[in-house]
């Protein structure tokens, strides 16, 4: 974890974009603690720094690939940005087929054994980053690496690693409680409630 | 037109993201030309040269606007990188409402009378800007403009007019077959087939 991160996750608890509640995650389990990046769009200087420390770990690592594809849609938004930036290529996978013309769910121009670079704004269990995976590999593009800006500490890592795909994070759920902790923005009780439900995966 | 645009469409034809042959528009109409920007993604060089054209633009006529969205998926990949490069606030418009979570079809902060400020990749009839403006409305976001890269000379201008948006074109369909015709890349029979179709609408 990097020091403009804890700047970062500060300014995303002020923009309601990490929230303290009772939420309902896509799992069908709940959580106290909710990080919504759909709204990271409409702040310019948070969205920047996100699409910049991906595109900063990305080259750091020097990680090797032949498309971007960010899973829609604020990851979708993240590799778009990143993509023009260091002048990459790109997929895009469709939430839903074409109805109409050329109807494709995968977007772009590849070719069979291209390795492509997963991007996602928050993981739990890798569901829909496996779901992704998956499509990839129908057209014969193998996905080796996936970088996402939250880890919530569900099953992801184990479940990407069963497909061979290891998980980069840039930062956990636990390391985001525990800055908000420090920094006075949550109590003890809001600590422990966020923590266990990680705790029970 | 810009001297960098005729290069611009040269490239797309190269990368066959400009295809002559049969095809039938979203509309159900046949067109002897399509220009499928869905591939740009996938060429840096192309995808970067879009951006840069239609934020160039955006600066140079002082569009005012509080938030800029790109009609997914093409155009959200646009607005991303020019909301990266520009530092200005996104909304996104997703082609589904999501069936879990919040539940919004349009994502981002914003306030009642902002004005959105669209992006679209190609308009023919303006059919899904239209749609997208509606969206906005509902949520009490005005749209006074609408930059697109391509005007296939369909009925947009006058249906966005009569929404009270302005229709910016970087280049219209004729423009693009002048171009490919003085190049030969494209014979006469290829450019009257492809021009009767657009003088019909």
């Amino acid at each position: 974890m990097r020091n403009n991160l804890e700047q970062l996750i500060l300014a995303m608890y002020e923009k309601d974009i990490i929230k303290f509640g009772k939420f309902t995650l896509k799992s069908g389990k709940e959580s106290f603690v909710y990080v919504d990046l759909r709204t990271t769009i409409s702040y310019p200087d948070i969205y920047r720094d996100i699409c910049d420390i991906l595109s900063d770990y990305i080259q750091k690592q020097q990680l090797k690939f032949d498309r971007l594809l960010g899973i829609p849609y604020s990851a979708l938004t993240f590799a778009s940005s990143i993509a023009y930036k260091d002048n990459v290529p790109m997929l895009l996978k469709r939430k839903e087929a074409k109805a109409y013309g050329t109807k494709k769910l995968l977007e772009g121009e590849y070719h069979a054994n291209d390795v492509c670079l997963l991007i996602e704004d928050v993981v739990t269990t890798g569901g829909s980053s496996i779901e992704s995976l998956e499509v990839l590999a129908e057209h014969n593009i193998k996905v080796t690496d996936l970088v996402c800006l939250v880890d919530r500490q569900g099953s992801a890592k184990q479940n990407l690693q069963a497909h061979h795909c290891t998980l980069h994070s840039m930062i956990t759920l636990t390391q985001i409680l525990d800055i908000l902790l420090s920094h006075n923005k949550i109590n003890h009780t809001q600590y422990q409630q966020a923590v266990t439900v990680i705790t029970e995966d």
